[in-house]
């Protein structure tokens, strides 16, 4: 990994370090990588074994190996000694620009910012992991197949549960024992479903079900959406057409050299072709949210599928997830989680969109 | 709430701002509290109708509401944009003295530190949190009930069940159904069990069992380790005597008024008493860690049980939880959560602490 606008990058203890260094961190640790071939990882003393043996990082020292606890003793606080403790290090590699993520720790931002030229940044390690390898996607492609195995278990549901809540709980029993952890699911019906991440209440005319687990064993998400018609609705009935149309097309123009926006504005094009508002017109009510969001360690990670120019690349992994949303009718939606190839995408998450319960 | 090193407190989402607000952000949001009376919620336009229904705070503002989508368009960068939309309305407040919790994301932290005097310090909320509600104490004492439930489900597992993965999974899945969520239960055996947070392999002579699920419904944690007696081991039992006596004399001293670090140095004069090495001693092997931290709405949370003033408060819950760990014969640890009280302290997670697998 070489760096242009800094000399060293240094990664807190998140998804991102498990990504990069393969271990789990549990409170505390830091990845330190540098144009000098600098390739540390960091840890409190007592998870040193652990760390050798699960990460891949060859270069494993403790916070006790770089005088951390006699740096604690003299600041008098644990966060300084932290922060002196990161500092002499670097210094003794003679960095001078160092990268942090966007989310790295203020108490450790601050003194950073004050010793070295700091460049705040997305992650290097959020850009990698946007573009997935082929067992990454076998992974999401995994936890997908068990998403739409809790669906239809949760369509048999349908028949006779009638409260969200309940078939919330059993959707998410169903996943766990299967060896998926959903937490958030969101099962809402009626108006409530026109508030995108509501969930609760009675089933109504309609059920948006968004099921979104990751794997208790490879720890990918998948994530997906169908809206189950349960009574006969005119005006949901047109919004979900418009809604799977939209998507649809959306999803035939993926492939690799388009950017995000070309995705986003055929899903808008598509719902103002039929006289709904979208975001673009800076409706409140309407499709009120982005087109999708890249799916892998995170529910939501790059690439964003919404006004931006990034340009796909193949093996990227992301949803595709049109909705409309009017407070006096309710919310419909419809998601699939798309992987982007040469000259298309492939589906992991393929299932019929058009669910009338009385039908099934 | 009236602050004195800073005049408006800025928390960003993270369960302080659950514990805060009753909002469950999704990604973003922020909570603003000012000396001026400011207490102000502030979230994703998509979220604004979902936070009037959930949040306890009455003034809450969506990004659109403060001109966020303009500073977007204008600065092209969202990050940048939340920064400014952040220190136009601060500044609207006339803020000078600006307080951010010590994880603050960096990309918000060093704007916010140019526009405002920024003090870092830890969140206002965590020192609130420290001291429990009856209400709360309820519920970690729930959860406590359900991990000891889940404890004697697993010492009849053990009596066929050898691989550690296997007991942990069982264990997870039992907890769940009963509406409590698991993550990183620790079962170790052997020599593995010398490292505080591994867990796996065979059982053989002694198994360590760390359980710390949180309610599905909630949300409260609670935390509980006992270690188990396989074949008889001299040197374990040893350990696991000294440990025992360790915990009882720290629990028997812990009330209102003493300090975190009266309760550790107990257990290290216990156990330094029998000869084994504790941290004090600058120790690699032995005592390795601290006696215990706060357990709620996060399962390392404040007060830290260590080297540290903290003067101890009733409301206070947490952990007590000595363990010995030599490479060489293996580690033993055994836990309890406790309550402050005036004069004493309450144990939420009572049960035997010598247990021989065949004399159950």
């Amino acid at each position: 990994m070489e760096f242009n606008d800094y000399d060293f990058f240094v990664q807190h203890a998140d998804i991102n370090l498990y990504y990069a260094t393969k271990f789990k961190a549990i409170d505390l640790a830091f990845y330190i990588v540098g144009n000098d071939g600098t390739d540390l990882l960091l840890v409190p003393d007592m998870e040193k074994e652990r760390a050798v043996r699960e990460s891949r990082v060859k270069e494993i020292a403790s916070f006790g190996d770089l005088g951390y606890h006699d740096l604690r003793k003299e600041l008098k606080d644990s966060r300084k000694a932290q922060a002196e403790m990161l500092i002499r290090l670097l210094k003794t590699h003679k960095a001078r620009r160092v990268g942090i993520p966007t989310d790295f720790p203020a108490y450790l931002a601050i003194p950073l910012s004050q010793a070295f030229e700091v460049k705040v940044v997305k992650s290097p390690f959020l850009k990698m992991r946007a573009v997935k390898t082929q067992k990454e996607i076998e992974y999401i492609g995994d936890t997908s197949k068990a998403i739409i195995s809790a669906f239809e278990f949760a369509l048999k549901l349908l028949r006779r549960e009638k409260s969200c809540d309940r078939i919330r709980e059993r959707i998410e029993n169903y996943l766990y024992l299967k060896g998926y952890l959903a937490s958030d699911t969101i099962i809402s019906s009626g108006k409530l479903s026109a508030i995108p991440h509501a969930s609760g209440g009675i089933v109504e005319d309609h059920v948006v079900m968004d099921i979104f687990p990751r794997s208790r064993k490879h720890y990918y998400y998948s994530d997906f959406t169908r809206t189950v018609i349960v009574n006969r609705n005119d005006k949901i009935e047109e919004m979900l057409n418009a809604v799977i149309e939209a998507q649809e097309k959306a999803i035939s123009i993926i492939r690799e050299g388009i950017t995000a926006k070309d995705v986003h504005y055929t899903v808008c094009d598509v719902l103002e072709s039929y006289g709904y508002k979208t975001l673009r017109q800076k409706a409140n009510e309407g499709f009120i949210h982005s087109t999708g969001h890249g799916v892998g360690l995170e529910v939501h990670e790059e690439p964003r599928i919404f006004e931006n120019e990034t340009v796909l690349e193949a093996g990227m992994v992301f949803t595709v997830e049109p909705g409309l949303y009017y407070k006096d009718i309710g919310g419909v939606r419809v998601e699939d989680v798309v992987v982007v190839r040469k000259n298309g995408c492939e589906v992991l998450t393929e299932y019929p969109k058009r669910i009338y319960l009385n039908s099934i």
